[in-house]
Order: structure tokens, then C-alpha cells, then sequence
């Protein structure tokens, strides 16, 4: 259902394309989620979409520098460290609310102790790094800087009413001495404005602003923030903050003994340089800034536009589709199988396109993967049979050629490999 | 800190090293979630292992078959579907149970208000495929069988308490014809174990059975637990279940029309098979099921047991440690700094032994490395600087060889291609 007034509204046709082209769940509320730059249900291109930026950002982090360590850690927690929020389980509560002999005040106190134990959900991934911190220093035997990662997700209370949203987090903690704390938030900023640009087909759409004084957040000393230039306005992709020292010794009591460490011949407590991306966020910066509408005309000379996601070759969810051409055979089928497996155990995301028998002419089929942001489109027809070839389409240049059965395999990991080099 | 019953107690010698080999943090809670296959706080090897584990999962899912699509959908909800547990504002409530005055019947209103619009957190990952089931229909053409494949956190209430706990779990929910359930649940059965016993030093502590009539749940027709043998006992590790299409039919308010599908030239609602792995727990089974106990006499022939981690090389969190030999200069560092750079841009987990400064023996490097799990030691000092061989100690034999350290990315890249292919 693409509303009519598409064509005006660039915002609306990018997220009807995430619904058609499988990445978002169908339905208002997985669309207006998605847009906010939350979590919502993800079909499976929109599943690869996030595997492949998370699996980009570790790769990132962790080899950026070798004293990156991942760890993993709760979700909820039960010390009541102030969340806002609390679990409770229903029933209980309903219970209460209807024990007809209770008066007010034994009411309130049940009540109060029913919230006693209770679990929260995490609203950030910093807390968990912080308490995490001095498990972790005999690790790097006390020497600065080192960092914590993770990824994961955050919970946050939407427009102040009771409803919780979650959102996809990945986030670096990186402990360091205070005199280079202000260096390393500048080395951290370039490194990730790289890492968001690298991945992006109008990298200026992507850029960094230092926060205002008056906008910092307390402790802070310095903030930067990634933003993306959305039609409607910039939103914020990556909050980096130069936080001091502050929080670590709320964590941890106040005892520096517990959490000094050695910067040179002296004892310091570090400061915390804290990097937080919205990976949610990023894949709706991602299609945005990878959709292009190309006029073009039909044979009939009918003016229409033709919509291409082109997405990074190392983000984009599906490397090949592979489709049948008419007439299919039971022989044709059985070839089609085989090399979807082949493609499969090469690690390669493959597209079934052969599973749809309804009969599409090739130049849908071309639009809709073009939609979807494929990388190439295989076609495997009567004639593969005879002479082993087949018809590969490239997204990019959609220029067609013919390749032999036994070497597209080899073809597609080679073009990937060199784009994840590019 | 490690307990005096250490030796007889084989369990918290599991879990001491867990913690000592920076799989689990520090801490009792921890160790505890851990112990009942709960999610807990991991330290870096902990991540890396659960992480290892659910790529292997995808792989073979997806794999297996043509027809897997992976998907994510919210862990939070906010429909009353009667998951038992709502998050609530504490801030809203401490407010209504401070407002004098309310009577008692206000209060419940408000309460009872606050409770309308709440979210609730999913207990299990197959709700969201069941209620996604529709939205990707078209995907398939509606055509049996295919699948829908999700990794996730699901929360549990802990012992009837107020408490929640969460647990990551690996989601299949398989859409097959009525006819041919029975049939599916055998295939998915045989090809779940045949991965848990892969991986396996001792295969046959992974076992199935099939649950007794008395225990399916409801609706089920068959249900066939995978199990784990402890030493306290069996525990579950996944759950199939042949469910029907009961709770498929409810999900879409029993509108046949919107959920059928085609069964060669038949119409049917697809029966569906579920199969879900706790994924903490399995690490919990991988590092029991790979602990050997080696008895050694040292040099004064005093017996002492060694303890090796031999978690299969595709699960090891950590595939090469670099060290240094005595007498680290700066030129040794840099050495180490560029060969550990080379192994993360290859794509090699390594741990950065060299950031340890403090001079242990080979011996006891080897000892707290085995006890880690990691495959590989290697060991430069200034013979290397001459040379340019460096000493490579192999977790499983033990043995020590020298290579020229120009070699060793592509040795470790190739042992672990083959160990993929085991």
C-alpha cells in the first residue's frame, strides 16, 4: 500500500520501501518505531542489515587497538541504582489491588514491598562497563588506556508516559589518563567519523559537532556528537563524551585504591572517554543515504523512477538473488538448489528468489531486488543447462553479462573480499 | 580466591575457572546466574565464546536449508497478552502511594491507570515469530515449509519471586504441512544434535529424549528435549516441540484465510515446529563437556593436576596469545604490537599477553593460558629479533616449535579454516 502522496514526501517513501524491501515489519507502529530511530520487529533483510553494522563496529573497535576487550553484561538489575523503572510481576499487584481487607496504608506497604526486590532495566551501556571496570584491571595490570565494549540494548521511556522503548546500543568505555583524556576523545571522534563514512555513498550526510558548554552533560568536560542530515533535520548517531572521573568513583564507592591505575611512575584514577552509538538509528541513516531515484523512461516513453538502494557491498543484507527463468523444469529447480547451497556454505547471503513461481518479467524482478538494495541478480534459464552459463546483473552498473556456473561462486567472494577492503 | 574442596568438588572448580579465565565476573551473583544456566555478567572470553556459539548456530540454521529466514523482533510489548510483568514508572507509583489524599478506591484507579498502557517483557522468542508468521508469507509465496530463525533475550520470573532473569536464547519456529510434522520434528531433532555433538569432546554426554505424553505441553503432539549431563544431573538445553496449529490459530484470531498456505494443490494452516536452545547454558555444557584433568608431577615429583580448557578450536574464545621473553625491550614491544595488529586485521582473536609486563614463567603462562582455553601460545624474545623465529606451544599437544613469524598468520588462519570443516 504506497500512499499516493509518495513521490512529495521522501521520508515516507524511504520507510514503504523498508516495509516492501523486507527490512521493517509490516504495520504503523514498527514503522513510526523504526523512523524514531528505536528497535521495531525487522524482517530479514533489516536482521543482516543490523548483524552486518555490529559486526563492522567490533571489527572496528577491536582492531582499532589491542587493549579493547568485549564483555557482556545485564540487561536488568536488581539494585535500585535508579533506573525509574521497575518489573513487576501482574498478577501480584492485581492481587493486592483487589484484597478487600486490606485498609489504605497496609495497601501502600504491600505494595512497597512487592517494588523491594524488584528488577530495572537498563537505560545505557555505560553503567554496566563502569561496575564491570575493576574486575577487569588485572587483566591489563593496571596500565591505561585500555577499553570496554558492548553491544546490546538499552531501554528508554518514551515522551515521559509509562511505555518503554528499546533501542540497539554499541558501546565503547575507554579508561585513559587524565592528562590525554581530551587527545583521546579527539582520536576516538575521528576514528568512528571515518568508520560511519566509510560505509556511506554521500559521506558529508555524516558529520560531527562539539556540544555547546551549556549542554554538557554534568562531569562532562568536553561532548561531541555524529549526527546524519535527515530531510527533516540532524539526529544524533553517536554521543562521545570526555566524562572525568566522576562516575567511576560514584561506582566504586569513592575507594581510589580500588580503581588507580599506573600512568607512567604514578597512581591516577583514569577518566572515562565514553562512546555510544544508536545502531538502529545508523540503519535508517544507512537507507536514507543510500537510495537513489533515477528517472527513467519505459519503452512507452512514460517518465518513472527507478529507486536503488545501494547500499555498502559489506552492509548490504542480501549479495546474490538467484531466480529461474521461464519454464521451469524440475532439472532447472534442482540446479537452482545446488547452487543457493553452494552460495550458502560459502558464507555467502543468497537470496531464494526461485521459491516465487509466480511468473515475474526480469525487469520486475530487477526493480524489486534493486529496492532491496541486492548486489547481483542471478538468472539460471533452459540455456544454463546447455552451455553452463548464466546471466549475472550487477546492481551498481546494471550491466549484464554471462558467467559460467562453477565461477560465480569464486566471483562473489572475491568482489566481496575487496569491498570490505575499499 | 579459589575453595579449599576445590579437587572434590568438580563443579566449583568449573565455575572458579570460569571466573579465573575471564569467562564469568567476578562476583557470587554471577556465578550463580551462570550455574543455572542463566545469563550473567561475562568477561571478555565469556563474549567471545557465546558469540562464537551463536554464529555457529546461524551458520548451520541457515545453512541447512534454503527456506530459513532470520528475523528480530522487540523483547518488549505492549499489548496485554499476559506475559505476567509489566515495567512501571516507580517515580509515577511512589507518587500515587505518597498522595494523601487518595482513598483507597482512588488509589486503585490510579494504579489500575498506570497499569493500562504498560510494557511488558516477552518470555519467549516464539510469540514474536508466530505473530511476524503472516507478514512474511509472500516472502515464500505461500509455500511450505520455511522457517523463521531469531537470537534473543528472553526473561524468566526467577523461583516465583518478584525477581526476573534473562537468558539468551536461538529460536527456530519451522512452518511445515500437517502431514509431514512428525516427519520435520525427526530432521530438526537429528540435525540439533548432530551440532551440539560437533562440537563436543565427549559427544555422548549430548543426548535426546523424547518428553513422556504426561509432561507435552499443551497442544503439542511430541516433544523431544536435548539434554546435557552434568555432574549434579541432566539439564535441558533445547526444547522441540511439534506443537500443531493451535496456538498459530489463536495468534491471528483464528482467521484461517489470513494464515493458510499451500500443501501441494491443498490449502492448510501449517502445523509448527519449534526448537529453542538456551544459548548460556550451552556455554555452560561446551566448557564443562572440554575441562580435562591432567595429573603431572612437576620437577620434584610432586603431583599436581593440570587443568585444560579444550574447547573445539571454532568455539575457542581465544586462538593465539602473544607473548614476550625476558628482557621486553622497546624494539621487542614493537615487534609484538605489529604481529598482534596483523592477527586482529586477519581476523584472528588474540590476546595481547605482552600488555602484562610482570615476569612469569613460560610454565605458568602456559598453565593460566590452558586454563583459558587458548589455542596457541607464542612466545617472542630476542632470539626472534635475530632470526626471526618465534616459539609456538599447541594447547592440544603441547608441543613447542619454532616458526618464522612471517608464517604464523597464515598457519593460525589455516588451522582454524580446518577446524572449520571438521
Amino acid at each position: 500500500t504506497v500512499s499516493p502522496n509518495e513521490d512529495s514526501d521522501p521520508t515516507r517513501m524511504l520507510l514503504q520501501l523498508c516495509v516492501d524491501g523486507y527490512y521493517v515489519a509490516p504495520g504503523q507502529v514498527h514503522i513510526d518505531l523504526f523512523e524514531r530511530g528505536m528497535c521495531c520487529n525487522y524482517g530479514p533483510l533489516g536482521m543482516e542489515l543490523k548483524k552486518n553494522l555490529l559486526e563492522q563496529w567490533w571489527c572496528s573497535v577491536k582492531r582499532s587497538r589491542t587493549q579493547v576487550f568485549g564483555i557482556s553484561t545485564l540487561t536488568t538489575s536488581d539494585d535500585k541504582s535508579g533506573e525509574g523503572n521497575a518489573i513487576l510481576d501482574v498478577e501480584r499487584l492485581n492481587q493486592l489491588l483487589d484484597a478487600e481487607e486490606l485498609n489504605k496504608t497496609q495497601l501502600i506497604q504491600r505494595i512497597q514491598m512487592l517494588l523491594r526486590p524488584s528488577t530495572s532495566l537498563r537505560t545505557n551501556l555505560l553503567q554496566g562497563a563502569l561496575e564491570q571496570y575493576s574486575s577487569w584491571l588485572e587483566l591489563v595490570n593496571r596500565r591505561l588506556p585500555f577499553g570496554l565494549a558492548e553491544t546490546g540494548l538499552s531501554f528508554q521511556s518514551l515522551d515521559g508516559s509509562g511505555s518503554r522503548v528499546e533501542a540497539t546500543y554499541a558501546s565503547l568505555v575507554w579508561f585513559c589518563s587524565p592528562r590525554s583524556s581530551s587527545q583521546w576523545l579527539d582520536h576516538w571522534t575521528r576514528l568512528r567519523l571515518q568508520w560511519w563514512r566509510k560505509f556511506a555513498l554521500a559521506p558529508s550526510e555524516f558529520s560531527s559537532r562539539d556540544v555547546p558548554e551549556d549542554e554538557l552533560q554534568e562531569g562532562a568536560s568536553r561532548g561531541v556528537k555524529i549526527v546524519y542530515s535527515f530531510p527533516w533535520g540532524q539526529e544524533t548517531l553517536e554521543n562521545l563524551w570526555s566524562r572525568g572521573d566522576y562516575e567511576l568513583l560514584q561506582t566504586h564507592g569513592g575507594v581510589r585504591a580500588k580503581i588507580q591505575c599506573r600512568d607512567g611512575r604514578k597512581l591516577v584514577v583514569p577518566h572515562v572517554i565514553s562512546v555510544a552509538s544508536n545502531m538502529d538509528r545508523s540503519m535508517m541513516a544507512y537507507m536514507h543515504n543510500s537510495l537513489q531515484l533515477l528517472k527513467k523512461h519505459d519503452g512507452k516513453q512514460k517518465l518513472y523512477q527507478r529507486k536503488v538502494l545501494k547500499l555498502h557491498p559489506v552492509l548490504a543484507p542480501v549479495k546474490v538473488a538467484l531466480d529461474m527463468g521461464r519454464g521451469a523444469t524440475l532439472e532447472l529447480r534442482q540446479v537452482c538448489e545446488g547452487l543457493l547451497q553452494e552460495f550458502l556454505d560459502a558464507g555467502i547471503s543468497a537470496w531464494p528468489g526461485s521459491i516465487d513461481t509466480t511468473s515475474s518479467s526480469v525487469e520486475k524482478l530487477n526493480t524489486k531486488y534493486d529496492e532491496m538494495g541486492v548486489l547481483f541478480t542471478m538468472v539460471i534459464d533452459e540455456n544454463t543447462l546447455e552451455s553452463g552459463l548464466l546471466q549475472v546483473r550487477s546492481r551498481d552498473t546494471t550491466l549484464r553479462e554471462f558467467k559460467h556456473i562453477s565461477e560465480v561462486t569464486g566471483f562473489l567472494l572475491q568482489y566481496i573480499r575487496a569491498a570490505h577492503n575499499m
